[in-house]
């Protein structure tokens, strides 16, 4: 199995995630291959390689900048590590393409690139994320802002797919992200989706709300890209509060006291990671004709090789075929 | 200064808030009047008010549970203590009423009761909360599942307002939360809001995102109600889940450490109090005519201390006149 991998994407990049990039070609079983700037990936290469992994580079001397605006960016770099990546899935030279680059450089690039899956309106960033009793996937975390129901609809649909092929469940329980348990609750758009999810023939368990995407109650979460991007970044934004905040109370606390710092901070530390989405491998383009996953912009080494092998299970577990035919199947 | 309090309001009704409201009158220096079924009110008062405090009862025999359909339960509760509390201070015979029942009770409540002050199209709620350096408003955290650009323009102003007379802020910073920094971010709603925000004479600051949020760069938080509730769900649930699984870890690292479990509870304790809204005092009806304070669900008796000092800290600054005349200058 053949995983390109944006090596000029993210905050870290390129020397993070060609690591993360090595230590998935070691370690997870896949051929890594890095799009980028030679120039760049080589140095990287050179000192951490043993020159026996399976390790290629695919040479993409323009680099997409976090800020750019999409469109015009992807139109005037085809030579860009992002256009190149999809390009690899496109020609099928590669399996997957892993991305901490521009999220939106990326959304729409596969979109153009490699398209949407017959009858599917538009892609939804589908995120998989921690919660109390296990994982689940939340979308769209930002895809689409203005959203109309049958897109979630669709959401639906395809979460639920995805959530049974990646991991097995057989009737993967959709929950619609809302205000309020009753059926009357939510703006105009969730009321209508809601009418719609009733009558898809999937294991709807009907509203969740705020407080309850952490609970585990639903495995798959489906809301709006506008209130789904504001909750992904309100819950990174507060977890750092929350963290930040304890990290203080206790350094003043361990001063005055005998609790060793170093145990404080090693749990803190994995709780960190296992709130953080980078712990589980990032965002999967749903809807998408090829596999394509978005990893966090801050993604380090580690982050990048789990956004690896999230692909690599993505891939084994054949979702995108299984949603392939079932959008077939519909016709 | 009195305070008409909600005795039949919150999970821990009676007990902890009258507990609350006794504490109140002793500490804070107002009056409180408990409204509610005297039958409960009584043994509770009697158990642990010295009967030399500023404590009055006002019958209320009826009670609106939580899950009750709010038009409903108003009208065939006229007796009850949320309608009888609003009463009280549109007959000028409180100063503020605090309840932490039904927020849609005491929400469609005071707008049916109390009015809109002229020129407001609907009231929002208005949730004081802790970010990293302070404090910030946020509104609409849910009274309106659907807006309109115009209002969340009239948030804005009030909120703007609001912090004004409460903190003597003398130019609040007003953010629109929103995915994106860019103008062009958002969905239709949002992007609509941004042209109006821009041109309406505030200290606007552009669009926030989700992980600015506690950061405290805005004082004034403006979204729709949906977006809203979710956030304010969203926020509860994540730290909930984050100091759980903190206690967990820490609780199987204490057992073979040199660590004190009362003083990591203690440091958890404070924390978990100072990212609970509760801790704030609550949240604020803006844009009825009258102050209309709603508490936390969960209240316990600090809580309900805390929200009515907010009810009074409100009441002294004259918050309530500055809106009244704000409203009256644009006739």
């Amino acid at each position: 199995m053949k995983i390109a991998l944006d090596a000029m994407g993210g905050d870290k990049a390129p020397a993070a995630v060609v690591q993360g990039g090595i230590d998935a070609a070691r370690e997870l079983g896949v051929s890594v291959v890095l799009v980028g700037r030679e120039e760049d990936i080589k140095p990287c290469l050179d000192s951490s390689n043993d020159g026996k992994l399976p390790i290629s580079v695919v040479s993409a001397p323009q680099v997409i900048a976090m800020d750019e605006q999409p469109t015009i960016a992807l139109r005037t770099k085809p030579q860009s590590s992002i256009v190149k990546g999809l390009m690899l899935v496109k020609l099928g030279e590669a399996d997957a393409f892993v991305s901490a680059g521009s999220t939106g450089a990326v959304g729409v690039g596969a979109y153009s690139i490699l398209g949407c899956i017959q009858g599917v309106k538009r892609p939804a960033i589908a995120l998989l994320y921690s919660t109390l009793t296990g994982r689940a996937l939340f979308l769209d975390a930002g895809a689409n802002a203005d959203c109309r129901p049958q897109m979630l609809l669709q959401f639906a649909q395809m979460g639920s797919l995805y959530m049974q092929r990646l991991f097995g469940i057989a009737n993967p329980r959709v929950g619609l992200l809302n205000i309020g348990e009753e059926e009357t609750k939510g703006n105009r758009l969730i009321r209508e989706t809601h009418r719609l999810l009733k009558d898809a023939g999937l294991n709807f368990i009907g509203n969740v709300e705020g407080k309850d995407v952490y609970r585990g109650v639903a495995d798959v979460v489906v809301t709006d890209g506008f209130t789904g991007n504001v909750a992904l970044k309100l819950s990174e934004g507060l977890s750092e509060a929350i963290f930040l905040s304890i990290r203080r109370a206790l350094a003043s606390s361990v001063a005055t006291s005998a609790v060793s710092p170093s145990l404080l901070q090693g749990v803190l530390t994995s709780l960190i990671g296992s709130w953080d989405y980078s712990g589980l491998g990032g965002a999967y383009l749903l809807g998408i004709k090829g596999n394509v996953i978005i990893a966090h912009g801050r993604s380090d080494a580690l982050a990048i090789k789990n956004a690896i092998g999230f692909a690599k299970q993505t891939v084994e577990q054949g979702a995108l075929q299984a949603l392939l035919s079932g959008a077939a199947s519909k016709q």
